[in-house]
């Protein structure tokens, strides 16, 4: 239905170290994309002028193609009231957009339709509308990388929850006395199983016990332990990297194990940087899961890894924008 | 809509204990109600026929009162497959209704609609339909006693899943390496926070650390140790009691934590027997999670006890086929 109709979605999707825009078409076609680094941002109000240009660049872009815009897609890295488009608090690495109403201005901006949310609710619909769980009921997304965001997709919805903050799959406690979370709590996935996580819990570990691995991977400067490097590591053997992946793989297991008894999707997609590892941390993180999980449910669930491309963020923004047009056209009357 | 028609309704909630079974109006008022011991059933087939006999009567009953009757409810402690209405295979304490579809069995039995579910969905549902949370988008329910049962609603839908196994909020794992549960998992919330789990962790410690305080309330016999005698204890100080009374507490606020994490609803109900006990288990259960959960996201969602009476089974079980017919009658044209 929408996805017959002509035209272009305009889909950006925001991130600490950049944006990513795209036209997109109503099949998940790239037309054409352009990034903009985060260095060339400035700071402040310097962010939203760079996103709006974006905007602008794309609309003029997709005017001399002769391609409708049939509207915008945004997708941020924070939580995003569903009933004002306002961007919360709390958005990781750009608290210049916190608390602005990206959908509103971007709507008065542009004059066209505007969908915003989390970024990894847009992955998790992306997954959906173009990727491996389409035509599914009940679908969790799961992105490790800098953080560990979940988006969740059941009954044929998107789950936002009272403020925008479903999801957070990271942040599930798997460790009643764990270790600290930067969010406050103890015990969180993220804690063990985030890029910066993984790299902090090798350098703690490496300040007792030398490794010949690691000095002879990073040339015995280890700010340039990174989550590959770390994989790297595990991959010949040694044993901090070793105990550091076993961990993280244990707690990103509980969690998707806590996703399956609480939730039974008939799919979970595991996506992210860190999860570029490959199956050096998917084998473990399936088989801790099944561990956790209740057999009979987690039987039901296929575990797999996402099969999206670099784009999928921008791929996200534009799934966001059809999911909300589509609900729109869906409303009984 | 549904709530104004006239008729009652055939309310049945299944449980190890006994079945109870009632009348009720579509406004949540019991007209009628009756129970059926367990140890009345016999075993095997005897079960299905006790439950057949137990709606025939109530069926007898509505006739006798000149009270139409709309159709069946039934919750049942297990997961029940959506599409077919059949019992699953791990069915508590009742193997015998294991692999049953009962929703046709009754159906072509009575020549009634009928709609069978998990009996902790049917609470959620309770408290949605007559309860606390009428009115509500995001709703989940905590029911612990000889297990810890959840029921989601989310986006205004009873959350299934794929196999129906969703909601198994006593099975999140929460400590990584914990205790052992039932269901071949380690920390599971269940294993901490159940019924005969607090009497297990309580019976353990004493076998190492006598106690004048248990001496005293079971005159010496360690059998007569049940929850609530447990939390007496922990209110007379016993140093065992408020030990394992703080670990069920803390288990069941990361539990909490972790629905507010992933679902964020506007209001999570906890009841069942255990939670009985009132606020020496309910304040410390809304601390811990309140330190595990999101501070925002936590901030939009009410941690309550049910307010239902005993009869929430049955209310819960007529709430169940009401939303049925409400879902009947909401499909998109």
């Amino acid at each position: 239905m929408t996805g017959s109709e002509p035209g272009v979605i305009v889909a950006v999707d925001v991130g600490g170290t950049g944006f990513a825009g795209g036209l997109v078409d109503p099949s998940g076609g790239i037309v054409s994309s352009r990034t903009v680094a985060a260095h060339r941002f400035g700071r402040g109000a310097g962010i939203l002028k760079n996103l709006l240009e974006l905007v602008a660049g794309l609309e003029d872009e997709a005017q001399r193609a002769d391609l409708p815009v049939r509207g915008i897609g945004v997708g941020v890295p924070g939580a995003v009231e569903e009933t004002t488009g306002r961007i919360g608090p709390d958005i990781q690495n750009l608290p210049e957009l916190g608390n602005i109403p990206l959908r509103s201005v971007l709507q008065e901006r542009t004059g066209l339709r505007v969908a915003v949310d989390n970024d990894v609710n847009a992955l998790a619909l992306a997954e959906w509308t173009f990727g491996q769980a389409t035509g599914l009921r009940n679908v969790a997304m799961v992105a490790v990388g800098t953080g560990v965001g979940g988006g969740l997709i059941l009954n044929g919805a998107l789950v936002r929850g009272a403020g925008g903050y479903a999801g957070e799959v990271g942040h599930i406690p798997v460790e009643l006395d764990g270790r600290r979370c930067f969010c406050g709590s103890r015990g969180c996935v993220k804690a063990y199983a985030s890029g910066p996580d993984i790299v902090a819990q090798v350098r703690d570990l490496l300040a007792d016990q030398p490794s010949a691995v690691f000095d002879s991977l990073t040339g015995g400067d280890q700010s340039r332990i990174d989550p590959p490097l770390v994989f790297r590591a595990a991959d010949r053997g040694d044993p901090v990297a070793e105990a550091v992946v076993a961990k993280a793989a244990q707690a990103l297991g509980a969690g998707v194990a806590a996703l399956v008894n609480l939730c039974n999707p008939e799919m979970i997609i595991l996506g992210g940087g860190v999860m570029e590892a490959g199956e050096i941390l998917v084998e473990p993180v399936r088989r801790w899961a099944r561990f956790y999980a209740f057999e009979r449910a987690v039987a039901k669930t296929r575990i797999v890894r996402s099969g999206l491309s670099k784009a999928s963020g921008v791929l996200g923004a534009a799934a966001l924008f059809l999911y909300e047009a589509r609900r729109r056209g869906e409303v009984c009357s």
